[in-house]
């Protein structure tokens, strides 16, 4: 938050809502005074918008057929998006989270910056400027793209080390997930002098919580697939989601808060159906800290949008009438770390894919894996079909994503939308100004 | 209609709304005491049901893309819908047809029958209970799976001889789509003696239109693919769609109308992408008729449901970031009467696709399609290629389904459902009895 805008608003606060309108807001006016009677047209005060990387509708049926039952998100569907970029048809995760961030639709691989080089406004920078507290959380580097167009500006998503600094010039008050190499020791000093609390351990996460402000960079790197991660050392993310929100809701203006499940795409990209499960269901839990707050606060909006399909998933595929989702439920590692255990005369493979999938790999399949230019996508496959999970693409596809939505305005996402409208949506709600300058 | 039926609920339209709540209504009278101020919640006196067979969001996507603009369908998404069966988590259209037509999950392969061997009743059987009249139209033969579980009921779909004698025996008043096959002379002649006007002409469709009840079959079997199409001969879908309304609206009791876009299913199983498109704008053009009708009439609700996906279709696909679906519009031709023009040394292949696509094969293209088991399938992968569109199945997946509602009630539609919910809602909305019996 900025404090010195922070105090301006409070006073306004005490002003009634109306007022309030004709000062910062701009569409919203008209929705208060032919306002429904639904409760989802009460006051927002925070929003938290959540975004599982990569999950089109396949994944959304796949989960529920992994979980055995509904997903939280299921009951919360109120419509879809549309995702394309400036560029093409197909868009990747910069593009797709500068048109979720910035309300613009841009080129592949840029961070809120225009096709035309501009730097763009953000909804987190919008909720900054109302007086709120803002935070980001990944399971990825934190200077990752979805994570990034929310607060920085670059022209290459590939520029993390030039993300780092601006999260923190943007004021963002709570940054938990990986990327620590991103981070100097000087400027996290800086951060410290300027009143976060810095944690790197999941121990030290579970105790701290005093500050209103904190970074929590738990990896070099991108955190941990959920299926291999150390509990000892990484949160979860809805250990992460809690923290953040317990940090946030200090500020009595309220929050904007984004949460990613970074790695459903990540697995996608790897043919990795099991891992893409996992981490859904890592994802599902963080939604219902989202979901447990929300029903609390009774003041909070969540929106939850995937960014994009991720493979081109399909629930069966191999020209057959069934899938069997839950073969998935017995693996417990990634292809990754499987194939990190295949000995150097590969002479381990059938073990190796059993002990960890329970699957009794035939003489081919080993081949298959033995022969493969990367043993893990080899066995990512040989996992996708005995789960008749299908694949199109090792990137992303072009195809409309669910739109998920709870709380008071949640009837504001209700059909199909761009995904630039969600933004303006969010600011409708909270009832701030968000507007990007000519 | 039943006509004896009929009059009784004619008698009962002149009692008040609540009166006949208590004679014949289910659950809907809760909604009328707790109406929402929407224009959503006025009455139906009509339904016409849509069903483009295989229509999931990534056909709604790329048809966007080949129409170059929002489709007729997109302002009227309202949410999904899940369509496994009672035994697999992929169904075929027997399956999800009478999901949808009777509320009840069956196996794979039955037609309006549980899995024990019940018959089920249908929302058209209700509708026509209540009074109302009733219509199937299709571009397969009308005895097809989708037609004919809303009124037949067989163990098998592949029983079409028996589905035919069954919907005239059902009082189905517009029967408008391919078969003729099952349909033997007798049954005809029968027909004819009842009321029903008889066509086989797209003139004559055209010009007949004074009875109140009509069948039209026009052709032996399924009906030309859009993209195929004779003029002189058969009528497109919309032609079908107005004809259906302008004949069953004589009814003053209303009607429940099933229109399906039978063969974008077909162009997914053949891998056709031009096709699939080709038939979506066939789809979207009955669409049109029917919203012409609705947004006077007033009281006619649209529900638009896809049966599930076929193919397993992607927007994008072989590692690229991109997709390239404007590359269809220029395809004039299935590639099953590509293939048919192929001549005996294999030597037009190169003229015959250039001609029809407008693509120049390379000579490994070209070696493919000498080479495959079935021409029509290598040429429509390589369209499909060129398209960036991807495929992971020649059978169904079983990804959740867009639905979409247009009028009075559509609102009871919003959010994620199972395929069998949607005759019970259907049902409410026109505020009639319909409960399978135990």
């Amino acid at each position: 938050m900025k404090t010195s805008l922070k105090k301006k608003v409070m006073s306004i606060t005490a002003v009634s809502t109306i007022t309030i309108g004709m000062l910062v807001g701009a569409n919203w006016h008209s929705s208060t005074v032919k306002a429904k009677p639904h409760q989802n047209n009460g006051n927002v005060k925070n929003v938290i918008f959540m975004v599982p990387d990569g999950y089109s509708a396949s994944y959304a049926t796949s989960y529920r057929w992994y979980k055995g039952e509904e997903s939280a998100m299921d009951s919360m569907l109120v419509g879809m998006h549309r995702t394309y970029s400036a560029d093409t048809e197909v868009t990747d995760s910069a593009a797709a989270g500068t048109a979720m961030a910035t309300g613009v639709k841009t080129n592949n691989g840029m961070i809120s910056t225009s096709p035309e080089g501009k730097k763009l406004k953000t909804i987190l920078q919008a909720a900054e400027d109302a007086g709120k507290s803002s935070g980001l959380v990944a399971t990825s580097t934190i200077t990752h793209a979805t994570p990034a167009v929310f607060a920085s500006n670059v022209a290459s998503r590939a520029d993390e080390a030039n993300i780092a600094p601006q999260l923190l010039e943007n004021d963002v008050d709570v940054i938990l997930g990986g990327g620590k190499k991103y981070f100097p020791n000087s400027l996290l000093k800086k951060a410290e002098k300027d009143g976060y609390e810095i944690v790197s351990e999941r121990n030290d996460l579970k105790k701290k919580n005093k500050a209103k402000k904190m970074i929590g960079l738990f990896a070099e790197e991108g955190m941990a697939p959920e299926l291999d991660r150390d509990e000892k050392k990484q949160p979860s993310l809805a250990e992460m989601t809690d923290s953040a929100l317990k940090t946030l809701n200090k500020d009595k203006d309220g929050f904007f808060l984004m949460i990613e499940g970074s790695q459903i795409d990540w697995a996608g990209h790897a043919h990795d159906a099991a891992w893409a499960m996992k981490d859904s269901q890592a994802f599902e839990e963080a939604v219902e800290k989202a979901l447990d707050f929300a029903k609390k606060d009774k003041k909070t909006l969540i929106v939850i949008a995937g960014d994009h399909d991720t493979g081109g998933m399909s629930v069966g595929g191999y020209g057959e009438y069934d899938a069997k989702i839950e073969v998935l439920r017995d693996v417990t590692a990634t292809g990754d770390f499987m194939a990190s255990q295949i000995n150097a005369n590969k002479s381990n493979i059938k073990e190796i894919v059993k002990k960890y999938t329970t699957l009794d790999l035939s003489n081919d399949e080993i081949e298959k894996v033995k022969t493969a230019d990367k043993p893990s996508i080899a066995i990512n496959e040989i996992v996708s079909e005995h789960a008749l999970v299908g694949w199109t693409s090792t990137q992303h596809t072009g195809v409309d994503i669910p739109l998920y939505a709870f709380g008071p305005s949640a009837d504001l996402f209700a059909g199909l939308h761009e995904n630039t409208d969600l933004p303006g949506l969010m600011a409708k709600a909270m009832k701030i100004k968000f507007k990007q300058t000519k």
